[in-house]
């Protein structure tokens, strides 16, 4: 996996302009227990000591940062998780990863959906900071978070994990969306394909035209041009999904003909082209993005593209809690790769 | 459905024993809206009409429900919900059906899991009250819900969801286990099968109990004995229901023979078997308690005993809002039918 710091665009919102408790210690010449102490107002601290520590906390405008305080304190801690849907099964392993990480630091998860609304995202954070979480976790919807400035400046840890924050700069927990589509229309090329089809979530979700562009170049590499017709965006009803992909499988409003192929944008998507194509005379090619239960029992089993929504939330949920505990530095991007899942369904030759 | 009021055992734990504000209306000869008014301080009362009310209050002892004047005040309101489990994809539509019920009525929607842990559950819940939620769903773990008697008492509306509360009366909305699980088995013989088997959850969940019951009650209608080696309770990991049903389809610790049907508990449950069966030479009937996504396109499709988990949620919610919204009345239980959906797997014949 690659674990990149990229440079924060504004230097006020890098976590590591604020002075941690760290700081305090090295200019004071102390240890860190010893300014925790004083932080923290426990005995055990000589006079001369504390008035040293007391000094380079103003010296260096040292915050407490409350959240880890409380965490400390023994105060039932709780962290917030902002999910884009509830009905999606690809969330249930990443909340509960985050939830075991949370319960592991002694704290509480409450969730929350904002059913792909930003406007209802940003509802619901506030909401939960207002209740005195002590972190977030975010699947963002929205394409503007600078509405949680204040939030983080107050101490309140986020960590954005599926999908990336917009406008500002922090942390975030990623699957390697590019590529993974790359490779799995590569591996349709690879067995016979030409005409393609990509069925994808709506283009302003980064994880959609993430996939999207790895399809593009994958055509491209292989000097395969893609038809306007093969291209479907939208929502992920079944309603939708249904009516592109037999649309494409059809050939309709194609002058390059029917696809022999697809390349479906995530599990709910995948469900319901499985559907689609279960009820065709002819075969045709298969690759989702997304491992989904039972996916190796059907007919044809499904080759995936296969994240890790355990690990997604694993490392999101560990990222906020090193946050919490006061780890400064950089916004991080943690990006994980996808695995290609050969199964039966993305080896199917092309009809002739 | 079964729409039944059940007596109290405590009448102090009746909701409909504290007074409300239609009882305040009454006695002060004067309109709700009247109430409201002086309740929440509003203008566009007499003198002399608001001395009534006061009166009728003092005599009533009437306290104010925060909860609704919450909802009312313009605050973003909010609702909690209480998993049980949530990688179980069962509890999905029903969150999403909460959702859509506290949206409507301009509330937020938090969740929690207790992930099958009763401390959990209390620890949560009363998190939640902490952080003012205005009422509560829940889909109880704990076996004794008298902790929340004072939540409930400050006003904080609770529903209890697919298991009813445990030593406290309270409102639940449910499925039919009993009925749902007694017909499967039923189903099961009528094709011919005489040796069942029923793989289920912990026998201290509600449902699982129920469920066992509507087994064995089908099996003695029909005059057959239930071997003790063909019930097998416990946690729905895949490994435990695994060994059970290996154990169970070779006869292992039996007189009586191996099983050639199985109903399985839930969905979590019936996955498994789906999977145990699939890598057997002989087909063995399976009827599974819950519909799941893509039981109809597995081979064979697979026979259910359907509950409406989005009916149950919406049920629940519309309830918690009845009650925040101030409908007095004894704790009523709400009991929604299932339905049996044979697809193939529930009418394969008994092996010979």
């Amino acid at each position: 996996m690659a674990d990149t710091a990229r440079p924060a665009r504004d230097p006020r919102r890098r976590y590591g302009l604020r002075p941690t408790m760290k700081d305090v210690a090295a200019r004071a010449g102390v240890g860190l227990k010893t300014v925790s102490r004083v932080v923290n107002g426990e005995p055990g601290v000589t006079p001369d000591t504390e008035r040293r520590v007391r000094e380079a906390i103003t010296a260096l405008g040292f915050r407490r940062n409350d959240s880890a305080r409380i965490l400390r304190k023994g105060r039932t801690a709780s962290v917030g998780l902002i999910l884009e849907d509830l009905a999606d099964p690809f969330y249930a392993p990443l909340s509960r990863a985050v939830e075991e990480v949370a319960r592991a630091h002694g704290a509480l998860l409450i969730n929350g959906s904002s059913a792909e609304d930003g406007e209802r995202e940003r509802e619901l954070a506030l909401a939960l900071c207002a209740r005195r979480v002590d972190g977030l976790v975010v699947v963002p919807a929205g394409d503007d978070h600078r509405y949680l400035e204040p939030e983080i400046s107050a101490g309140i840890a986020t960590v954005f994990v599926d999908r990336p924050a917009a406008r500002i700069e922090a942390d975030a927990v990623l699957s390697d969306s590019f590529t993974g589509a790359r490779e799995g229309v590569a591996h349709l090329i690879a067995h016979g394909h030409r005409r393609i089809g990509f069925i994808g979530d709506l283009p302003r979700i980064h994880t959609a035209a993430e996939r999207l562009r790895g399809y593009r170049a994958a055509m491209a590499q292989a000097g395969l041009a893609v038809d306007d017709s093969w291209v479907a965006l939208g929502p992920t009803d079944p309603g939708r999904v249904r009516a592109d992909a037999e649309r494409m499988l059809a050939g309709r409003g194609s002058a390059a003909g029917p696809v022999t192929a697809l390349l479906t944008g995530n599990n709910r998507v995948t469900v319901t082209v499985v559907r689609v194509l279960a009820g065709l005379e002819r075969r045709v090619a298969l690759v989702g993005f997304d491992d989904f239960e039972l996916a190796d029992l059907l007919t044809p089993p499904v080759t995936v593209i296969a994240q890790e929504p355990a690990l997604l939330g694993r490392r999101a949920g560990e990222l906020l809690f090193r946050r919490l505990e006061g780890s400064g530095g950089e916004p991080r991007r943690v990006v994980l790769p996808t695995r290609l899942i050969p199964r039966g369904s993305g080896e199917v030759p092309p009809h002739s």
